[in-house]
């Protein structure tokens, strides 16, 4: 059992108290958070202007593509589809044991404890399988070619397999459908079966660029070409609305949502979905900025994440969050720093559906703790003033244990 | 005499060239820029994936400030002003020789070579005048008081004489007016005919903020409370664009225009003015977003700057180009990096009346070296890679003396 003092304590519970010299005391779960708590325990003081708050949860990243640095041509969204394609393997190939460490290793100083890993092949089973930080390992599917839907579902099925067979308390397993335009409705459906039946969280591209809506309202546009150049007269095999209401009764988050229409937020809400927010992806490939304020009207829980390294130069959460404060101009910095802080944490928890992002009883004891430069006078400002500073911590707890 | 080489030679000269595989010779002054150049020297080669440039300058900065972290209060602009007011003497008595050092240090870091400092008081001249970096020393007047204007006017007359007496090939003499809501017109006047007769460069704030021109233009607003409060009876005493137009035949920037009006940005156009443009400075006070495409539009050099600590959390200025480069997201990242980085290196250099911000024959050699994690192929990707990947340089030369 463990007790630490810090100046602040940041519950990010629904109240979202702010705890003045606030203690937490933890095992593997939290056992009590408040002030002058009386347990038998050394009380370990972390210092002037120091912090104790939630672990970060990262949902949504493609560590497979952690080798990129400069390869993908940025500034437009089937460009760099295009070198996707084109530097795939070789990115893959790129990334081996170091490269993942390293991956996580950036991961864990910017106070991540937890993060959502599409895997597109399987082959980075066995470098997540011993990951310091806990993984859920969304098994991806992809591919819209009538011919090939039996033999893309096999290997899938094999895949889920295999990642069933990784058994520790770290390693969670999910799914993930590619995006309305790459995965063929007859797949969708299976994937979503499984889902429901074995109750795992789903994560799934959707609207992501301008040209996903032209190509899946109309067959036209980019896609077209893009299509046409490689599987010869595709079609789009279903509507947004369609795409949407086959969630119902999952857990599933939507990517990205840049360009999703009214209807489509509406939709996504009464499914109970969740959207995962990619600020610097989004502008890498120039697709625009989520509209956040209509996100949040619709009152649908967002969380941020990085995406991969395939639309990042960074994989560090904290900076991701600050990015998102500078980028979102339309909104108070004072509140949308508030919303960011649960972004990161409990809402990213839900989406996840890991039982930690909050400093509360009986939660996983998944927390941070660092020190500002200063002290902070007026409480409101505090989660300003932490997404402006902190760019690494100094202790990361998972399940109670410090991670170094 | 001194060669260097490298993979990528960014020369910020009007045709914007990069040179692969390419040298640059230099003393004090660049001597020569190219391919396989032919001197009786020892090349020094900068390694796989190496980049030089001209370093950067940091037009806009209130070092008196370095000591805030956290004091001022960020989201609101008049919330902001006071809070400076309530901690200006804390902070400027908390910032002595190893606040400025570190300022500078921070600055060096990221490849600055020169920067435009705003002094309100002349207290921060002993700290600045043995600066390793260029300082543009801006003696600043403000106050709008008309009983006050004669001691106003002798204390900065005071001011410019001490700084002129730190000579030194490193330390040059600006003038700033405050805004055109803080200082009284008389004063102006007075200012802009030293400028005019000494050929020193000016700075001024404008259109920072909406009170800003719902005070000038009608005097009513947020700036009314404040001036009721401070100064009883205050009255606007100028117009936006009788303000502009003082600046004719003068060397002035004007820094922020976040709300200037078509109207007055063509003004600035007319009278040859700059911008300097602070994205982060105005996303902490809530300003709102530098609308850059209008001020390309009407072909006005603008520059990027870090402001002071007062309104940001470093002085680095490849992170805040970084950050312009997320936040306008209406501008396509490819061109817009292109721009950014002639923003810093020589338009700025323009703004200061500085000899430098380009690697070109005669140029004073102010020059940052540094690598890319990995290859570019394609030249047009090359800003935007470098902005996205770049946080601090390996050699920072000014003068053509490397200094570390």
């Amino acid at each position: 059992m463990i007790k630490l003092k810090a100046d602040y304590v940041l519950t990010l519970n629904e109240k979202y108290e702010i705890i003045k010299n606030g203690e937490v005391v933890f095992d593997d779960k939290i056992i009590d958070v408040g002030t002058d708590l009386e347990y038998d325990l050394k009380e370990i003081y972390l210092g002037k202007n120091s912090v104790i708050m939630p672990a970060l949860i990262n949902t949504h990243t493609h560590l497979e593509f952690s080798s990129n640095y400069t390869h993908l041509e940025y500034g437009d969204f089937m460009s760099w589809l295009n070198s996707v394609l084109e530097h795939r393997e070789d990115l893959f190939h790129g990334c081996k044991s170091e490269c993942y460490k390293s991956a996580i290793k950036e991961m864990k100083k910017s106070g991540i404890c937890a993060f959502g890993q599409i895997s597109s092949t399987g082959n980075d089973l066995k470098y997540l399988k011993h990951s310091p930080l806990k993984v859920v390992y969304f098994n991806e599917i992809i591919g819209s070619n009538p011919a090939a839907v039996d033999m893309i579902y096999q290997d899938f099925l094999a895949r889920i397999e295999q990642s069933k067979e990784v058994k520790n308390d770290k390693f969670k397993i999910g799914l993930s459908i590619h995006s309305p335009y790459s995965v063929h409705p007859i797949l969708m459906k299976k994937v979503i079966e499984i889902a429901k039946s074995e109750d795992l969280p789903i994560q799934t591209h959707f609207m992501e660029s301008k040209a996903e809506r032209k190509w899946l309202e109309n067959g036209e546009g980019e896609f077209k070409i893009f299509f046409e150049k490689h599987f010869k007269n595709a079609k789009p095999l279903i509507t947004p609305q369609e795409f949407i209401e086959q969630f119902e009764n999952t857990k599933t988050t939507f990517i990205h949502c840049v360009h999703a229409n009214e209807k489509e937020l509406q939709k996504i809400n009464e499914i109970g979905g969740y959207i995962s927010h990619c600020p610097i992806s989004n502008r890498l490939l120039n697709v625009g900025l989520l509209n956040l304020e209509s996100v949040k009207n619709f009152s649908i829980p967002y969380n941020v994440a990085t995406d991969g390294k395939s639309s990042n130069f960074s994989l560090n959460l904290f900076k991701e969050i600050r990015a998102a404060l500078l980028m979102h101009t339309d909104l108070h910095p004072k509140y949308l720093a508030k919303d960011l802080l649960k972004s990161v944490t409990i809402n990213a928890a839900k989406a996840l559906n890991l039982n930690n992002g909050s400093l509360e009883k009986d939660k996983e004891a998944d927390i941070i703790t660092f020190r500002l430069p200063n002290k902070v006078e007026d409480e409101e400002l505090l989660p300003l003033q932490i997404i402006l500073h902190t760019n690494k911590i100094d202790n990361l707890y998972i399940n109670g244990k410090e991670v170094k």
